[in-house]
């Protein structure tokens, strides 16, 4: 198995990629790691640690990067050169590879497609996160596609229900459609469309709508939501952490009868808040795309670029993309 | 000023209704409740409690209710005798008037449609939620419609604008647009539309676009959301707030050391999540209708009840209506 690696992608450097890998090295004896970056910083950052990189590796140079700022519509011409799309080229070469960057999400989504292109019969792509509650159920689209039509969340529930069935092992996984109320007449007409699709297609084991509280509730296995909403609940979500943390903070600070309290509850509440955290989810698979990539956040650590790792490991060695790809054919009612 | 209440609305019966008149009576001297609802019930709970309803008032008795469950469509025909209706058409023959409800959302929303009329130039209303952060935004739309226009989003922001100014008197306030991406050109259709008719409309303080993140940022003092993203936002929070006070429920019974540090900090958490807590914020007003209109929680205690009478109060006393719909007639462009 190839995992080729955008080096140059976390906000604190190419050192965090280096240590993700060699926390999970044992686990990497059947794939070859290909890292994609400067080779100078690499090697800075091996002689100044004194490791080495601990997987069978080649660290492929590239001089141009893609920032945080940077418009995908802008770098989608000028930057061919850059680690991210040197880095999804290098993986479309290579049999059984996946692509992983913890950089630019508008830039890995726009290189996927235009290097790997769209699957056979998938409308539009859509991005995957795991919802770290309950029953820890993929999530999509969370933005690849702002403007979905029924037919696109339709099949974004087919995409999920495979990866769900690849990933995690579940037979047949209970796939939810985020709607505004639960009675199957409620949602946007764009979902009341969906709703008669995803009623009416027997491969997919299809619980009806739910509404935003319900993804506390332990309900499915697959969400679908269009790109725009999906987008703005994630954000707000992360954002809601950092407010709850700052806040629990503050608590904290504000008498010495909590501060002592919250000193003593300190280690419970970080494991709690662990348990909200992105971590530990394997990063966002671009769904729809002829080949496997996979985004995490740019601020990921260690352990998020291991996690990632490993399930770029577990799609590939699961021959995810065969499956849906088999499943898409199957049921192109909509390709055009 | 005329409020008039539906005293049937509240899970926990008329007696919130009353406790929370009671609470405020001394700052509505200037005000008339009436209490539309079951007559015996009221009495009952008056003598029960050995108490009387400490404002100027008028009960008028109704015998049909409608429950949670009931779907607007359902009683918009069959329920002209319930307390939300009989309650909206008394306000409408009242000078100064507003009405209030602590039941079905969806019901309230189709009898105010039906009874008090769009207003002369709005394409669609909107209902709005006060967002317990920062500078307390409010939100707009959270569910009264689903399928959003620019142009709709166009006149959210203008009625929000005017309710930010007659409820806060904030002289300017500041409108954000709920999007992907906080680029000018990031977005869907419909908000890159709205983005276009806002940046031309020089009588609004627009901002521009915002993330969903962005509502822990004290940026804006309107928001302008489709109803379909606004309501799963929304339900997300309220089901975020749940499930984080049952998981520092669970931190404080997982050690001794954090039951001891939790019940320390206790007083702090508390004021916390009351911060976070729909109570003080004056129920969901519903806007673009030609009379006031608010709704608040199924679940609300005394608390609720009376900030959602001062509100109706305030905006009875600034001629929110009037402001409104001179507004709206000034800026008609969509008039149809």
């Amino acid at each position: 198995m190839n995992i080729v690696i955008d080096a140059m992608g976390p906000e604190q450097g190419p050192g965090v990629i280096i240590d993700g890998i060699n926390n999970v090295a044992d686990q990497l004896k059947k794939c070859k790691i290909y890292l994609i970056g400067n080779k100078a910083l690499l090697d800075k950052y091996l002689f100044e640690n004194k490791t080495t990189i601990m997987a069978e590796h080649e660290i492929i140079h590239t001089e141009n990067n893609i920032s945080m700022d940077d418009t995908p519509s802008k770098v989608l011409n000028t930057k061919m050169d850059s680690s991210i799309a040197i880095g999804i080229k290098t993986s479309m070469g290579l049999e059984n590879s996946a692509f992983l960057s913890m950089g630019n999400t508008g830039a890995v989504m726009a290189f996927s497609l235009k290097i790997m292109g769209r699957m056979n019969g998938v409308i539009r792509p859509a991005i995957g996160t795991v919802f770290p509650v309950g029953r820890h159920p993929l999530l999509l689209d969370m933005g690849a596609t702002p403007d979905c039509k029924g037919e696109m969340l339709h099949q974004f529930a087919l995409i999920g229900s495979e990866y769900s069935k690849a990933v995690w092992d579940i037979k047949n996984p209970v796939v939810a459609l985020m709607s505004i109320g639960t009675e199957d007449s409620k949602g946007s007409i764009v979902t009341q469309k969906a709703f008669e699709l995803l009623s009416q297609d027997k491969s997919i084991n299809f619980y009806g709508n739910i509404e935003g509280s319900d993804l506390f509730n332990n309900i499915a296995d697959v969400i679908v939501f269009d790109g725009f909403t999906g987008n703005i609940v994630i954000k707000f979500a992360e954002g809601m952490v950092s407010f709850l943390k700052e806040g629990i903070k503050d608590v904290s600070s504000s008498s010495l009868a909590s501060k002592i309290g919250m000193g003593l509850a300190k280690n419970n509440l970080k494991q709690f808040f662990k348990h909200l955290s992105y971590d530990e989810y394997g990063g966002a698979p671009l769904l729809g795309v002829n080949g496997i990539s996979i985004v995490g956040h740019g601020k990921s650590n260690a352990r998020a670029v291991s996690s990632a790792v490993l399930n770029a490991a577990v799609l590939i060695e699961h021959d995810f993309l065969r499956h849906v790809k088999s499943r898409m054919e199957e049921r192109s009612v909509y390709a055009k």
